[in-house]
């Protein structure tokens, strides 16, 4: 057992609320890290100790390794949680704290790097039996003929893709051999400048998949559960925007058999902690994308519909303690939905940063916020923009869209202009109370739902 | 079916801020009624239409039953519900209610008067099989020579309680046969006064006994289901202040069988809607004490572990729908504790009205609050002191108590004394923790908890 007493949280806003709401039900004393916009931050009332690292600009606090583990040494911290974002997926990182003889609340540094490149995450999945696209098995060669050979074999569309990061940077999707060459050299060019990797590589593109991922947790004792499936197809460059447990219109016992692999895949990689293997579903096939190694935004979906506490687990995880569920204690009940309320104007999309005015959660049966705002907070300008995820359970999706109108409907916010008012009218949407959705759904109807 | 289109409310605070997200999410509209006091209720925003009834004292606003019935009139409802308190046990409004051609959210004025008074309660119980305390199977002769007889039967100690109505009036605890003549004549005198009733009839008394509990829904077309049961031993003058599901301790077996009974009793009688069955609990005995013929201030920790929102059903059953849920699919999970938050002093329960000046309401998983609080709410002196309800979840009892503790910590109310202190004294409590609970047990730590 891995003694932790004091668990540092590398992060910011409602997700550094929820980790330190977990620390509280398990007895651990925590850390509050911020930056010098951030002092009037939610969780800083409810830390133990509260610690400022440096500047507002993330890539001197929050993204800064060395400040980090610098407050985690003065503060005497035994373990630090990093959420998402930020540091959450960066092996240097992980690496520095397993140095510093502290616990990651996390996957360990070597198998975070092995499914940080996405080459070699594939390469993983295939040897686990984890259904992949056929793609060029590797990185493009930098020999145009011997490209065109190996992308031919694929077939068109195609879409090249950087090997170091994802986000839409690096990527180009390619319908004919004759664009070939220069989407291989501009995704190249992006891919170098945006993750310091050039490295590229082609796979078969999928024109309207939903996307679906699979909640993991592993324990360091070699067992490993899935928690069931999301779909978070409902996005918009490529950032989520409504998520939901289970994904309607697939049978359960697909997902089980997808489940059982994912939880295999983690026990061969020696993976541990929380994490997401996430999957592109068309024409009844799932083909993996990429395993994120750490707590996703979207996963109160999965607590509401399982019962589990995520970030407990993962504390109870990073502690040593075997998993406290089986795979067979698992069942999923009703429907969840997530939205991400953003501080953005839900037209234009620009950021919204500002003072609230006024915040009214909404609540009752089935209604969960997850949140760092209050009255009188000053939203900064130099961060994500997500201020609020409002989360619904219902006994089924009808039930939850339902509860989703209700409680967006019973919800206020003034001040800042948020994507509220979007959700409101995509809840309203035919197609999407039909599960007519696709990663594509959303820009598609934008122009109906945003005007 | 029963065509309902409009609901009006005739209740205030928190219970009809919840009785609105209900209708919400089945597409009613609502209709809010206020006193000159509660103007700023919460749930007045989010209502359909708003209507004063008249002034702060509740008796010519909430509990005048022509004010309500014109202000139905006036707004042309098609249904009522009363919530809890108030008007909701009144026959006489039920009535008011049927001749008005109204839908009451609740059972016909008939089985009200029925389970209203004690006697009749108890023989329709004894009818139905539900195990019931020895008693003088009627009210209590004049004769005091014929009462002594009855009394030597039952043995002592016994209770002398008011058939009319509870909360601790009219009724005498007896040890000693030397005792009754003057126990019988003062609960009479007192009976009278309280209820307009000296009817008194006399009972076994239990010396430790715990209070559980049994919900129950049935609907218009003869069938009945029961949710599990509370415990609600955590009292103090006869007030609930901690309510828990499910019972623990009490082996599931008998629950179900006891909640079968209360099933059978709702249709036999006729009863419609939700309704609760309150028993007192001692050496593994149950006895029926009440029945409450409306919906209860501790229904969300039925709704936490069941899945099944209790609102919505009774709405449902309004509508003259069949239940949407049978017995078989009803299962409980983990454990749900509920605080009852009062505008009251901690150490001296004095009440404590005024200004609220910060609300912070805590969250995270499992976590529920049911309150009208916002910031800059005053809590009006003429009412309930129930501010908020803080409902949490856990795996089990021992993790619902740790996730109890860390969001009372989290919880920020100021401007106004609240019983959140006492509340997070008795979760330290070892007695407590380890369920060691009975009706008085609140009432003999209390010097200890409280001060």
């Amino acid at each position: 057992m891995r003694k932790i007493r004091r668990v540092l949280i590398a992060n910011r806003g409602e997700i550094a609320l929820r980790i330190v709401r977990a620390c509280n039900i398990l007895g651990l004393e925590t850390i509050g890290v911020y930056s010098e916009a951030d002092s009037s931050l939610a969780h800083l009332r409810l830390v133990d100790h509260r610690i400022c690292i440096g500047p507002a600009a993330a890539a001197r606090s929050y993204l800064d390794i060395p400040r980090i583990m610098r407050a985690a040494s003065l503060t005497e911290a035994d373990a630090i949680h990093p959420g998402y974002g930020f540091l959450s997926e960066n092996p240097d990182f992980a690496q520095a704290v397993e140095q510093a003889g502290l616990v990651l609340v996390g996957p360990s540094a070597a198998v975070m790097r092995l499914m940080g490149d996405k080459i070699s995450a594939k390469q993983q999945m295939r040897l686990a039996g984890v259904p992949c696209l056929p793609d060029s098995d590797g990185a493009l060669p930098a020999d145009p003929a011997m490209a065109r050979t190996i992308c031919a074999a694929i077939g068109y569309p195609l879409i090249v893709k950087a090997s170091g990061g994802g986000g839409g940077r690096g990527m180009r999707i390619v319908h004919h051999e004759t664009e070939l060459d220069t989407a291989i050299a501009t995704a190249r060019e992006e891919a170098g400048r945006a993750f310091g990797n050039p490295v590229v590589y082609a796979e078969r593109f999928l024109q309207k998949p939903r996307h679906i991922e699979i909640q993991v947790l592993a324990d360091i004792h070699g067992h490993a559960v899935w928690l069931g499936a999301r779909d978070c197809s409902v996005q918009r460059r490529h950032q989520k925007l409504v998520e939901e447990a289970p994904a309607c219109g697939i049978a359960p016992e697909r997902i089980a058999a997808l489940g059982a692999l994912c939880a295999r895949a983690c026990i061969r990689m020696g993976y541990t902690g929380a994490g997401t293997f996430e999957f592109l579903y068309e024409d009844g096939e799932f083909a993996f994308i990429e395993m994120n190694t750490r707590l996703q935004v979207e996963h109160p979906v999965t607590e509401m519909t399982t019962g589990i506490d995520i970030v407990r687990e993962q504390l109870r995880i990073a502690m040593g303690h075997p998993l406290s569920i089986r795979q067979h204690d698992i069942h999923t009940t009703g429907h969840a939905l997530e939205c991400r309320i953003n501080a953005e104007d839900a037209v234009t999309l620009r950021p919204s940063p500002g003072l609230v005015t006024k915040w009214r959660a909404p609540g009752g049966p089935g209604v969960r916020v997850d949140t760092h705002l209050y009255d009188g907070y000053a939203v900064p300008p130099h961060y994500d923009s997500l201020v609020a995820k409002l989360i619904v359970h219902g006994t089924d999706r009808a039930d939850a869209i339902n509860r989703m109108k209700a409680a967006l409907d019973e919800m206020q916010i003034t001040g800042i202009a948020t994507t509220a008012t979007l959700h409101r009218r995509l809840m309203d949407e035919p197609a999407f109370a039909a599960g007519e959705i696709n990663v594509h759904y959303l820009e598609t109807i934008m122009g109906t739902v945003a005007s």
